[in-house]
């Protein structure tokens, strides 16, 4: 055995240029990643326990801690995407037979089910239908009639383009002994967020949407409560990627010494770091989106219903093929029936607003009529 | 509530630059990234259905099937480090009370045995001490004993530098009715692997050894026979982030049209794909390195005993600070015991050599002996 055992040759695929188009990416994320970002995740490599790196990881901490609005001391970045951040609080809150209720309103509070699901959970779903939202008194009444020990709502339900007023959730949920956790991948940073004030005790968001980071690493913090479930528990969490005591350690929350426990996706954090830097140097954007409170709209997203007689598929190609810009579809419940308009971080512009109202104008007045 | 509840100020630390000082990195990864493959990590964002992201995506497979010297066509990147793909091997392949007989000669061995255990497999331990490897005897006498329906093995013993043989090893786990699982984290590229001639059946590696890309991403395997086990589960697997059969198909791998299932980590599957691309185009690499086979000492990662009378820790210390070079001490079994070197992909020149030689010399005559 040699060179005869080479017997899958190189693929002439690779031995051409990576093709990598400038678009300008309106969609629900991810959004276009400024320069200064771009440039922090192509800075060279450093090992995963080198002092600079834990350094790194202790600025993004705390960038955390004031993006989301919270002192809590277990505070970190999941290695994965948003995706990964909602698995890793589901199975480190759950346990096998942990009775949890999900507000279902769209795809994530389906992905929340299924997830729990797999983990052994006892779930229950409350259910509104796409598009809605869900009021203290539906909170309350699911509260009372299943006895969950962690409640799963969406923060910004990116599907439909709803958000989900959070005022008085926390205090709810404590009053019934359950936990809160949120999803924020879609709304942090475009609608404003309290995670201390509000009782949040689970909260996690992406980075390629506001942060406007690349994608591959995911924002998430635990309160006290949350941080006595988790150690009360009897078996151990069904992942050792994501179990939150070795993270907790490596991210030096615990006090102890840094253990190694995976090697992170250093650069990837690297871009993380800026996104929460440019976020700090932003105070006055937090408050202007405060503004924005109990309209029940997602900022982040603006979600319009297909005109009528047209094809969304046909509206979202004519725009990339004529406009370079991408706009979405729906999704989950909302698949053929909406047009999704992401406006986020250094993507909310008003000229690119211009620019995509110019381009639907334009789809509009040249795409086929009643070709459904 | 609005700008009062602002309580968490921005933090100071992120209005500082971000430090990265330059490295030279010959620990046992990650190793230094290559201009060019760093340039493909800076890349503008693209969405991650767009037609560009899913053909870098079908790139990446066929360089996958070239580096593993594989046709099979369940291959694919997982969103998340070489750890995440030793979980979404193993959660994959086992279902609760599955036999798994996990050889242990070190530390992956040990990490896939607590793995194992969370997923509710019934496990069993083959053990060497570390710093030895198993032989076909070794491995046949537990095959027998324990009866399982996989066997774990490291190729790369990274924590001990120790190259486990595996010619043999497939056929041998197949008479007896069981996969073959290997973990190439450390080993891949830099001593020969031929997944399909060695019928191994499910294989998986790191992106940030010899590939050289950052970590963040880590290249899967899977053969027919590993895909029909996993066709004839009962249970879904205990990840909706990992679950192969959603990956099949947003990586093309089942014939389906491709849905979205999670945000992947763009641009890191772009440098992924440059890191596979350089792969492809030295072909000889792969031929060259043929040459250690049979040696049990992994040509990536070289680990020497600590010379007696000094601390380790001293040593890489002094290495780092006067030579800003890594080196690295053990790991699990090996730690306090050894050094280890890497010299991976664009690293593993003769001039690094000499470098961390000379730069060993100047640590030994100027540490303290007998400061243990």
């Amino acid at each position: 055995m040699t060179t005869n055992l080479l017997r899958v040759p190189p693929p002439q695929e690779l031995l051409q240029p990576l093709a990598v188009p400038e678009r300008l990416l309106l969609g629900p994320g991810p959004s276009n990643v400024p320069p200064r970002i771009l440039a922090a995740g192509g800075r060279q490599l450093l090992g995963h326990m080198h002092p600079e790196v834990l350094q790194v990881m202790d600025e993004i901490k705390v960038g955390i801690q004031y993006a989301f609005q919270t002192q809590n001391r277990l505070t970190l970045a999941i290695s994965g995407t948003g995706h990964c951040a909602m698995e890793a609080a589901l199975l480190n809150l759950l346990e096998h037979s942990d009775t949890v209720l999900v507000a279902v309103n769209g795809i994530w509070g389906q992905r929340a089910v299924d997830i729990a699901r797999r983990l052994g959970a006892d779930v229950h779903e409350l259910l509104k239908p796409p598009g809605e939202y869900f009021t203290p008194r539906d909170i309350e009444e699911g509260l009372a009639q299943h006895k969950p020990s962690v409640l799963f709502i969406t923060h910004g339900e990116s599907s439909t383009g709803v958000l989900q007023p959070l005022e008085g959730l926390g205090k709810l949920c404590h009053r019934h002994g359950c936990l809160l956790l949120v999803d924020a991948v879609a709304s942090l940073g475009g609608a404003p967020i309290f995670m201390d004030h509000q009782e949040i005790d689970v909260l996690y968001s992406g980075s390629q949407k506001v942060l406007n980071a690349p994608p591959g690493s995911a924002p998430i913090s635990f309160s006290e409560r949350a941080r006595e479930k988790m150690l009360r528990r009897k078996t151990k969490p069904l992942s050792f990627y994501l179990d939150v005591a070795w993270l907790a350690n490596y991210w030096g929350c615990d006090g102890e010494p840094r253990r190694y426990h995976h090697t992170a996706p250093i650069n990837t954090f690297f871009s993380l770091r800026e996104g929460l830097a440019m976020l700090s140097e932003m105070v006055s954007g937090t408050r202007q989106a405060a503004g924005h409170r109990h309209q029940e709209l997602l900022p982040t997203i603006t979600t319009v219903r297909v005109p009528e007689g047209y094809n969304w598929k046909e509206i979202t190609a004519f725009l990339m093929d004529n406009h370079a810009i991408e706009i979405a579809g729906g999704l989950g419940p909302s698949a053929g029936k909406v047009l999704r308009i992401g406006l986020m971080g250094c993507n909310s512009t008003s000229s690119n607003v211009d620019r995509v109202l110019r381009a639907l104008r334009d789809a509009l007045s040249r795409c086929h009529r009643s070709r459904l």
